[in-house]
């Protein structure tokens, strides 16, 4: 069928073959089907969906236009962790060592971030000569003989969805499950992996605000992975406010080695060792979670968890003393505390505020093209359900630069709600798929 | 709002701003907002549709995308016809010079044929040096001095219409209420029109499948007229088979041509007096339809029509001895009869494939490009309803070479159903409204 034609056939709910999905995503990314057939598609499928086979060809096409890793040198089932996004998430940091410090290969390809979301990438650069932009043959090698790398999105790998994601940034077609999920797994499809956990965040600083639409997308990713013959699970957890305590490059590099020495905050610890966990299932290296969890715990009790990280570090060209002592990492010139405006309990934060805020002080960008500065960022002092009084602490704020500072002060005190008696608990690992 | 944020609102089913339709239509015409943003907006439209006022806004931006002619200087109320196309439709052709014949003046600016329908333009090309493409100041002069004037559409007219035309063309949007009515209404509303009268055709050959479809189409270019302060009326008409007994430019000229003597096939001659009937009481020139009948009859039996159509073909360069003597117009080499391939009765006939298998004749374009010929086309010797028997000619076949005649002549008996009883007549005008 001619693009018109599967066009129309897609507004009209009719389901489109598999071959014609290819010749329209082939044809979209050689540039023989124009932009504007393209968002045509794009918000028919917002509307009309794609069925679970439509949606393999779709992911499918879109994995195999550009070239997919072939890690079949390094013996192992290789499993990667991909989350949703959210603020403070600083997971990748500690399991990627985890994970291969328990003999779980982790070929990882990463993002930076953009508006209120952190990038993994952003975060590994705050470490003095870390470099991210390695080439295939020195990210192949790596995740043999390190047993993980750590890099960012190449240019050869699903070019269709790079193609496809700027287009849909611009007419309103981000957020749309099918066209997400095809996005994440043909990306993740062609980094060479063998399995995948996936993280949905869920809640108000999520992309996914409910359970049933968290629900839905990891069904979608975890149905293209069968499609294309790899192993995918799913958590969904919890992101009604930031993960951990710290929102900022350095900061969550610093709280990431603590938590890989045993004494990070109780949720970041819980969702990395959730996470890690399914991954030494997936990768073979564990029969059940519990087995997992006492795995994880032991390399972290022995050092070789973060022992991992360091060796990870140097082999990136990344400066392994400024795991050893944090201190060497950038920090800012000063630090100033907001205080809580009232007393009572913390009820509520903002995820999304916060990670504003923080964009703000400079840790993330809003475009594109800006610089972040590795040292700024907050210390969460008071978290969700934490007693406050009126002018005690809620938050630390790291910053060099006091231009933006009473902004950002402002968007904080905004960020948190404060009321009469503490929110019930809510647990950090909601569900568990596939 | 940004173009984003007016696609993301309209696609989650939020009423736009009619300033804010005004710049992104603005935006459009002048190259700002690109094609694939308007794609997306096109199809959110599809999907969600534009309220009354939304609508109002959009076809007013498009009207005011360009020229907008003045024709104060002829005196009267200018009323307009527009059809939402047929086969067999050459109802213009006899309209014009009627409602001019009785005094209303007809500023009419046409179409081409494309596909299975023809076109007013190429029906009047087929008179010998008649020409459309008049200037603006000679199509004021025309409506003036002779009462009528037919040119096609100028580059000055509703510019945005034809760039959205062009665009919804290739992305499956072409079939949306909303669209079509701001359409036609800001072509329209260019002419420099006081009211129009709408047939908008219902049917198997026509564009409007249903009469739920068509009386929505009616209403929301109703709608939009009363908006601009213009008197609008529609009829509804059958389009389940071509109209009248012609298929093909010169044929449809020279029914035209008769049905101005007092002689065509009924249901040509119905609709058209219906339409242009209508025409008279918009135009203050009858106060109700049973006197504009009266008014019609009257310059049909008088020869005034015939003497309007003459004087109008000579004021566009036409020869006017081709009406008087309608053997001069252009004539084919060949005709053949294509008989009934069994006894009955016409149950039905396809007009879409008959339009088809005009247009595989030569008398209609595929492409935007190329040449028909004027002289080929049918004449319907059986229409519904009609007794037939085995062998008795249903159509005659006018025909410059026979390279496609075997193809022609079987989309003729595929469009034909032949079966054991006359069905149910069909009412020709199914609804006014307005």
């Amino acid at each position: 069928m001619r693009p018109y034609e599967l066009i129309k056939a897609k507004r009209d709910g009719q389901t489109l073959e598999a071959e014609d999905i290819r010749a329209f995503l082939d044809g979209y990314t050689k540039g023989d089907v124009p932009d504007y057939q393209m968002a045509a598609m794009c918000m028919a499928v917002f509307f009309k969906g794609l069925n679970p086979v439509e949606l393999g060809a779709w992911a499918r096409a879109m994995l195999e236009s550009g070239e997919v890793l072939d890690l079949s040198d390094t013996p192992g089932i290789k499993v990667d962790k991909h989350s949703t996004g959210g603020v403070g998430d600083k997971v990748s940091l500690s399991l990627a060592p985890l994970a291969a410090a328990c003999g779980v290969p982790v070929p990882m390809i990463s993002g930076r971030g953009l508006g209120h979301t952190g990038g993994t990438l952003d975060k590994l650069e705050s470490i003095p000569g870390f470099k991210v932009d390695l080439s295939v043959a020195e990210y192949r090698r790596l995740v043999r003989e390190v047993g993980a790398c750590l890099i960012g999105q190449t240019a050869t790998l699903a070019p269709a969805d790079k193609k496809l994601y700027a287009l849909r940034d611009v007419t309103a077609t981000v957020d749309c499950i099918p066209l997400i999920a095809s996005s994440i797994m043909s990306k993740k499809m062609a980094e060479g992996i063998d399995a995948l956990v996936l993280d949905v965040k869920v809640g108000s600083g999520a992309f996914m605000k409910t359970i049933e639409d968290a629900r839905t997308l990891a069904r979608t990713m975890i149905a293209i992975g069968q499609q294309m013959g790899k192993k995918v699970s799913a958590l969904l957890t919890d992101m009604d406010q930031p993960l951990g305590r710290t929102v900022g490059n350095a900061l969550e590099v610093i709280e990431a080695v603590e938590m890989l020495r045993g004494h990070a905050p109780a949720d970041y610890t819980e969702v990395t060792l959730a996470l890690t966990a399914e991954m030494l299932v997936l990768g073979g290296k564990a029969k059940d979670e519990a087995e997992a969890r006492k795995k994880l715990l032991a390399v972290i009790a022995d050092g070789s968890a973060e022992k991992k990280l360091r060796e990870l570090v140097k082999a990136q060209g990344g400066d392994p003393a400024a795991i050893a002592d944090l201190s060497k990492l950038p920090k800012a010139k000063a630090t100033v505390k907001v205080g809580a405006p009232a007393s009572g309990f913390i009820t509520g934060i903002d995820s999304e505020a916060i990670g504003l805020a923080a964009m703000a002080l400079g840790a993330g960008r809003e475009k594109s093209t800006d610089k972040i500065d590795p040292a700024v960022g907050f210390v969460l002092e008071k978290k969700v359900g934490d007693a406050v009084a009126v002018g005690e602490p809620m938050v630390t704020v790291h910053y060099n630069s006091d231009a933006k500072l009473q902004d950002v002060k402002a968007r904080i005190l905004r960020a948190y709600k404060i009321g009469a008696a503490a929110p019930a608990k809510r647990p950090l690992v909601l569900e568990r798929m596939g």
